[in-house]
């Protein structure tokens, strides 16, 4: 892990919070370039009434325009659960340079089903892991009330 | 094959043919329920500067907004090339009825992949596979030169 991951790791759990707070699935992600932060994303998935707002998904779009490129060449994103299948493969596409995820979804994650990254991605993981499941339990154990 | 299949598909060959004349990768997708088209989508991957804009995935949004509901209950999409494993990832959410492609794509498709899509979305192809295989080659070549 490098120096700065915990910290940028902090912010995208912030995300998560907002997430949680706007009672959607409290998934958040932040990129960063040289670091500095360049997107900060939340998911959003029943506000916007869409499937494909992820957190990472938003994070990718909102980087590239800020980058005004879409391959994300020297970022890095921080988000605070595994990629799901369709986040993988939008990670994929942009070749960016790491992905560190915090908790781990044994479900729904891209390694349980097999899925890659792109060769130039190194991926870590594990960095928060409690602090963002603590955030999904709740939601879902308040779900089930 | 359903009796209309062949129309809606036409319909998505239109939209690949405008992303070509557009400079954009030549892939078109329209989502149809009850026998209407609700979302009509082309690839904008360089206009936008954005791995994620996909024919599909805009699709699937403008669908679920028109719709307003994040499942695309009793939806087919049309798209003339095999999904990606972003896009495929993208449709598992949407839980939609059936997805019928027209040209395979050997080399980033979700099949050769192994990604599933949702148990209750069924999966058909080749339907005009030629002719949208020839945008996409007409494409590539011209890239070439």
């Amino acid at each position: 892990m490098e120096l700065d991951d915990q910290y940028f790791m902090q912010q995208a759990l912030k995300e998560a919070q907002k997430a949680l707070e706007e009672e959607e699935v409290p998934v958040g992600a932040v990129v960063v370039v040289g670091g500095r932060i360049i997107a900060r994303a939340h998911n959003l998935t029943e506000r916007l009434r869409d499937v494909t707002a992820h957190a990472e998904m938003q994070a990718i779009t909102a980087a590239a325009d800020f980058i005004n490129g879409k391959y994300l060449v020297g970022c890095t994103l921080y988000v605070t659960l595994e990629p799901c299948i369709m986040c993988a493969g939008a990670l994929f596409w942009s070749q960016l340079d790491r992905v560190v995820f915090a908790a781990s979804d044994s479900k729904r994650g891209f390694l349980q089903a097999g899925v890659f990254l792109h060769p130039k991605t190194k991926v870590q993981s594990g960095l928060f892991a409690n602090e963002a499941k603590v955030l999904i339990d709740s939601f879902f154990s308040k779900k089930r009330k």
